[in-house]
């Protein structure tokens, strides 16, 4: 167990509450659209005041169209003793994710070119998708392509694609300026803990954190909804209103393993998103690996593409292809440890109070030091220990010209954002500090 | 000892002499304010001509008020088998400085409020003032504190706080330019030798050498005061002149112990002050350690506050708080070393050397190389080697642009400014070589 | 041998073609002007098509003037035995390049002012040069000059220094832009093998290689002549082009050692032309270090100078100066290896070929990923694993805003110019790159 300083009291949402809800939300067949993932977002509500939108089917948005929505009534095959294989009712990966249907007898020769395993993991069922190209297909462990007897089999995949919609859902949490933090995550991906569960169940927790904060600067957004298109529709609905008020945003994503964290820089590679998260990672004193940004990954690749270009990193615990599970049925509940889990929650809460202490202030008496003692900010005595509170003090009156914010006065200083905002704010009851606005957004 | 190169004929400011001054300044009651620090600058008067400021009690000073001056005619206790504690006259350090007056009678449980020593140093007198809050105390060791017996104790602080003046002297030692070099340092402490008189001593050693140069380019401006409340007086009367004309200034202070050179930057930290110093220990090839800026230390702190922000440093060997006797009575002459402290003159001297030699030229035959040899200053036979004289007037030749200047070619080239000021010289008097006046303030 | 992968086919410019024209070359007497030089461009005129530029003796070129062409008949001198010494018709290096007439005897004391050896080096005979002062005398070596018994001898200088040209010879091969790369090299040593024919022999085979290239994007530009005068008379006739025109320049010289690969970097450091280098010998996996800009060296000084300051670096073998033999008779056949000179022409023709490669590209549909799947450049099947080619693609994608080049993708996203390039071709295919035209000259 990586060791995380306690930051939440120990009541809230603790390990079990995380876990319950883990359990309600494995088996629903989530994909880019469908009931799985209604059902998924109307649970999540119970958390969070998600405001849900319905995306029509067909519906331009950038380079993309909005694809169809995806039934699915039963899939399964028919081997030739009659026993009933690969159900889909049993496990959602079983079946390719967006199936066309198909009903039909085939030869197991013939059938192969349906069948997706890993031969260098032979016992896991992997994950696949075929979103933009029709196709139908099963899923298997390689253990079970090697075990299927010769003969007919008989395929059902009765699955729908109609017009519909595809489903997001967002919950945006007010502070006292506009400026906002995206806490993004997606909600596509059918049975998967690690890579899929860990994300909205860890936004869902930092959303009761942060509506239990007594006061919050900045705005919060929670936004679910599906990869990729998810990302470019929530852009296009978005875009503009994100290009003018985000502050910072993260990809909440992989995040449930006992392991150190990763951040995965934004394009711009040091925003106030990056920054936030270096300085919170370090002042935790958690194991972390801090690595630049790619446009492979996930959505920060939407986020962080060369026309929004936005502060958008993500913060994990290992990362996505780094843990040989990923995108197979072995990253299931076995996988998760839900005390790490809620230690990515502590996480995500100390970046977004970093973020919300990120004030700046301009010194009103610049001219050498103010004389501290008597408004009581300084020992009267000169003897020889100084507080680290004198000291952080001294650091942000020295540094607060109007352009220094707080978290540039710790990295500078080696003092920890709450330390600075105490002390500023204390210089401030005093009238020698001034908060200016400086706005926090990149586009402002 | 450490290892340094003599720069100085042996016979200036010897290690003896130096010692002999020390002895001479030692004694003295230092404050903020009074007669001990007059007393200390009409000594040191005889070593530079100090120009007196006397500011009066009252004046204010940006958020300051210059504070009374104090008075001390006699403080010690009687002990109630009538033995006199703790006598001012015998060690300075024993009064809480700026103690208010107070004559009476104790037990020892009410006189232990007034006593201060250091549990941690039981052999030890700290060092405790309390200049802007009214108090008496007396300093003793631990193991003093823990032999007193029980009884009544006789007070006497026969002092007094009375309208008269702040003590600080200046002298400028001019030189071709009006831009400026600031020596600075304090003269507060009683009685402490690291941490006061090494400074003093060191800044009075150093302003004889610059006096003995042929010539100085650099005005060189040396001033004595109190720490803290001085600077900002002196901030008060000469900022606007040094915002003008400040190229790089120095706090001399912990500088007389053998140990390494300890450079702390500047708040802008790589101003001409701090890129000097940094090729000067180089060059010396002794051992030497850089900090950055932090808003704790000394009257840097003043000189980088926001309001001046002025590209002002310190050179220290080791640093204040960095050795265990700082600010207690062990901080006495055993722990000098005055060869070592030479040494410190040597060093400071190797940077205005830097400073004064740092000019900057521009190329008049800028078009490939110019033709040295026939101006004898290359080697007319093309045999294999060639002297650091030629590499430096190669170096100079290529970088002479009008805007590098001499250091910031030693940076690069990994050359002395010596050599390549001599190489440029030399290129001047050949006419290739244009000098460029360019003001080596940062605010000019 | 250093490990090189292998670029050109086996059949180019192989090991024993190149031997073969070092062997034509090897006895030329080469030196700043003469008929030497010339017949050394003709045997290079069978491999690029030079035009020859004659400039006149007396021509003023900037601070320099063009020397007298020295021609040599016959040079020895005739010991008391009457054997013949120091023949210049056995070994170039035997008369002080540029000596003066001298018929008459000597004694042996009064000779030995005209003799050159090294005493570090007692087989080795000295190359020595005295262009620009009048002088004459013999190279030898140590144990010759030993050896020498006492007498008369008999000084036949037999040379002219007379009214004639400078020759240098340049080859321009175009491409479809007008920005240039310059391959210069030198050609006034007299049979020194490493510093001196190494480079003609690798710019001539380098020629080759471009020529043969389906397609040239940008323009090749070949020059040899002699050092440093030869550079100052090509400034004075080029430089105003160069100016306007130079993408990348290199000087090449000692390249024929079978050790690392040294890049010494522009005066400015960060050019395209260095940034094309550091990529070349990283994505060659050859051993390779990277020494900073020095005014001292081959002709990049020229290049370099503050006055033109061009883009211009230099890719060694080693480097001068870091073999002992270098400026003596024992920089000769035996040192070179034809192979590793090879791998020199090899590590060119990448660094052209990077330089070649180098578009910028604005990505028009740049809200959000585009689409690739319904374009073929995307796998349409979700299965876990994603090739190097793909990513390639999403880097050009994510990057191309106009302004970033491919390399400083690759120098981002660790991959190659090529593998990016080749992406960024395929995607201007589909309509989603537009290539922008960017000026690479710095002066453009």
């Amino acid at each position: 167990m990586i060791a995380m300083p306690q930051i939440a009291p120990a009541e809230a949402d603790s390990a079990d509450e995380i876990e319950a809800l883990f359990d309600r939300l494995w088996p629903l067949l989530r994909s880019l659209t469908g009931e799985g993932v209604r059902a998924t977002h109307d649970i999540l509500s119970e958390y969070l005041p998600l405001q849900r939108i319905e995306v029509p089917s067909g519906t331009r948005v950038f380079d993309w169209t909005v694809p169809q929505e995806w039934v699915v009534r039963e899939a399964y095959i028919l081997a030739p003793d009659g026993r009933r294989l690969f159900d889909v009712a049993e496990n959602n990966l079983r079946l390719v994710n967006y199936s066309v249907p198909f009903r039909g007898a085939l030869r197991r020769s013939d059938l192969e070119k349906h069948l997706y395993s890993r031969p260098d993991m032979p016992d896991a069922i992997p994950y696949v998708t075929s979103y933009y190209a029709p196709r139908w297909g099963f899923c298997l462990s390689e253990n079970e392509r090697r075990a299927l007897p010769e003969g007919d089999y008989e395929i059902v995949v009765d699955t729908e694609l109609k017009d519909g919609a595809l489903t997001l859902s967002e919950a945006v949490l007010p502070g006292l300026e506009t400026d906002e933090v995206l806490i993004w995550t997606y909600t596509c991906h059918p049975s998967l803990a690690n890579n899929e569960l860990s994300g909205p169940l860890a936004a869902a927790m930092l959303y009761r954190r942060l509506a239990a904060w007594p006061e919050r600067r900045l705005t919060y957004r929670f936004v679910f909804a599906p990869e990729t298109i998810g990302a470019i529709v929530y852009l296009a609905l978005r875009g503009d209103h994100l290009r003018e008020h985000l502050a910072a945003g993260y990809v909440v994503t992989c995040c449930g393993l006992d392991t150190h964290f990763t951040y995965k820089r934004s394009r711009r590679g040091k925003t106030l998103a990056d920054r936030a998260v270096v300085h919170a990672l370090k002042t935790l004193g958690v194991e972390h690996r801090v690595r630049d940004f790619s446009p492979t990954g996930s959505d920060e690749r939407q986020y962080c593409s060369p026309g929004f270009n936005l502060p958008v990193g993500s913060l994990m615990r290992g990362a996505y292809g780094d843990y040989p599970e990923y995108h197979t049925s072995l990253d299931n509940k076995a996988l998760i440890d839900f005390a790490a889990l809620r230690g990515t929650v502590d996480a995500y809460e100390t970046v977004c109070r970093t973020l919300d202490r990120n004030l700046t202030f301009e010194n009103l008496l610049p001219y050498g030091e103010p004389q501290l003692g008597r408004r009581g900010l300084y020992p009267t005595l000169g003897a020889p220990d100084q507080a680290e509170r004198v000291q952080a003090l001294m650091w942000v009156l020295n540094q607060s010209d109007g352009t220094q914010d707080v978290l540039s006065i710790a990295e500078r200083s080696g003092l920890t954002v709450d330390q600075l905002w105490s002390a500023a704010i204390a210089a401030e009851g005093a009238g020698i500090l001034r908060r200016v606005y400086v706005g926090q957004a990149m586009h402002a």
